[in-house]
C-alpha cells in the first residue's frame, strides 16, 4: 500500500508475530519492533523502486543514529501487524522515518516510533550526501 | 560497580558483544542495544537487593512504555562494552531509567538511550503503583 | 502451498531474509533457520485448519526435544526463501516434521533440518497424548 | 575452565538468561542454545590462546554445516548456564564442536549439542584447511 500524506510518502507493510518474537511476558518483545521498523523501511524502499540491497551493492550504508519507540498496547503470537513508514525530507543528508504499528483485527495503535539514519560509504564509513539512486527513486514521490 | 552520583542510583554492567549481535554492516544490530539495556537493567536492580525474577514471582511486571537511543559509534564483534543504568524517581508509578554504553577498551561513547516502565499486576496486566518489595530495595539507597 | 506426498502432508511458507537476520560474514546467521522453521511450522498447522494459538489456548504447548539442521549454501539479506514443512506420523506422541529451505530465485537448497516435539499440558508442562483438536485437523490428510 | 579430558579439549563458559531469551511458553526459546553454543565456542578459542576476531582478521571464517541439539529441560529467566565445549580431530578440515548446557544451581543437565565448521577464505568463500594461527594454538593442548 503505499500513499502521499502531507507530502509524505508512506507505505504500509503487513508481519505476522512470530512465536521466537515474543517473551514470558507473553507479548512480543519489546526491542523486536525495532526489526519490524527495519522491514517496513526496506519494503518503503522498495515500493519507491529501490531495494536497499542495491544501496549497500552501490556501495552506501544507511545506519542508525537515533531511535525512539513508544508502547501504546501489547502485542502477541500469531498477531498480524501493519507497520506503516513514513519518509520526508527527500534531500537532507538524513534520513528520518516514521513509524506506526497497528494491530489489524482490531485497528488498534499498537506502537509508534521513529529511526534517524545517516548515509556513509561502505568502505569510509564517513557519512555522505544520499546517493542518486536513493535520491532519484524518491523525488518522482515529491512535489519541490 | 554500584554508585550515587546526583541522587541517581547508578550501576555499571560488563557485556561482551556476541557474533550473533552483529549483522552485514559489520556492527552490533541497532536493535541488539535494548537487549543490553534490559540486562544493565536487571543488574541494577540486582544490586539493589531484588532481582527481576523475584518481581515478577510476586505477580508483577514491568513492561516498557517507552524508549529512545542515540547511536554515536559502531560497536562491534568480541568488544566489551561496560552498559551503565541509572535509576531515579522512586516513588513515581512510573520507572525511568537512562543508560550509556561506553566501549571498555577506550573509553568511547557507543551509544545513550532510556527506558521508561509501568509496574502492572501479571494477572489484570494493570498498571499499578510500585510493590514494595521493589520501594524497600531501592529506597535505602535514596534521600528522601 | 499444500500437498500430500508419500503419505507426508507438506506445506510451504515464503520468508524474505531481514537485515536483523544476517551477521558479519554477510549470510544468514545460523541460528536463524529454525526460527524460518518455526514459521513452517506454524503455517503448516494453519494449512490443516488449527492454528498453534488455538493449540496453545486449549492448554496444550509443543516444545522442541531435538533439532537438527546441515548448512548447504548461505540465505544472504533480501532473499526470498521457501520454506518447505512435511510432517508424518500422526498418531505418535511425538511430533517430527522435516524441513528444506529453498532460496526462490534460484531453487537452490540452502539448508534443511528437522525438530521433534512433544505435547505437554500447559500447566502441568507433562507429556501427554495429541489433543483431538490436533488429531482430528491432520487426520483426514492421512489415510490410515 | 579450561581441561584436557579423553584427549578432548575442554571449556566452560557461563552464562546468564536474559529476558529477552525467553518465549511465550517461559523456558529460552529454543533458537537461543545456538548462539550459547557460539559464545562458548568463541571463549573455547579463547581459551587456547587465540580470538576468533583474529581468525577472521587473518582472512578467515568458520561457518557451520552442520548443528545439532537435544533438550532435555527447559532453562528458564534468569537461570545462570554452564556451556561446556569440546573439541577434537585437531588436523582435520572440519571442526567438530560438542556441548553441554548445565543448569548452574542445580547441576541438571539442559541440553547437549554439536556443531560441525568448515573454515574457508573470507574473500572467496572456499574451503581451505585449517590456518597456522589455529592449529598452533590448539596444538599444545593435544598430543599426536
Amino acid at each position: 500500500m503505499v500513499g502521499l500524506e502531507n507530502e509524505l510518502f508512506t507505505n504500509t507493510t503487513e508481519i505476522r508475530v512470530r512465536y521466537a518474537d515474543t517473551d514470558m511476558m507473553n507479548f512480543v518483545w519489546h526491542g523486536k519492533y525495532l526489526e519490524y521498523f527495519e522491514v517496513a523501511r526496506t519494503e518503503l524502499l522498495r515500493a519507491t523502486g529501490i531495494s536497499y540491497a542495491e544501496v549497500e551493492k552501490n556501495g552506501y550504508q544507511l545506519p542508525l543514529i537515533e531511535a525512539g519507540i513508544k508502547y501504546k498496547i501489547p502485542a502477541i503470537y500469531d498477531d498480524i501487524l501493519e507497520i506503516e513508514a513514513k519518509i520526508k525530507e527527500l534531500h537532507s543528508p538524513k534520513v528520518h522515518i516514521e513509524y506506526k504499528v497497528i494491530r489489524k483485527a482490531t485497528k488498534e495503535l499498537v506502537s509508534e516510533g521513529f529511526t534517524t539514519h545517516l548515509f556513509i560509504r561502505n568502505d569510509t564509513k564517513k557519512a555522505v550526501r544520499p546517493p542518486k539512486i536513493y535520491v532519484d527513486a524518491l523525488s518522482k514521490y515529491f512535489t519541490k
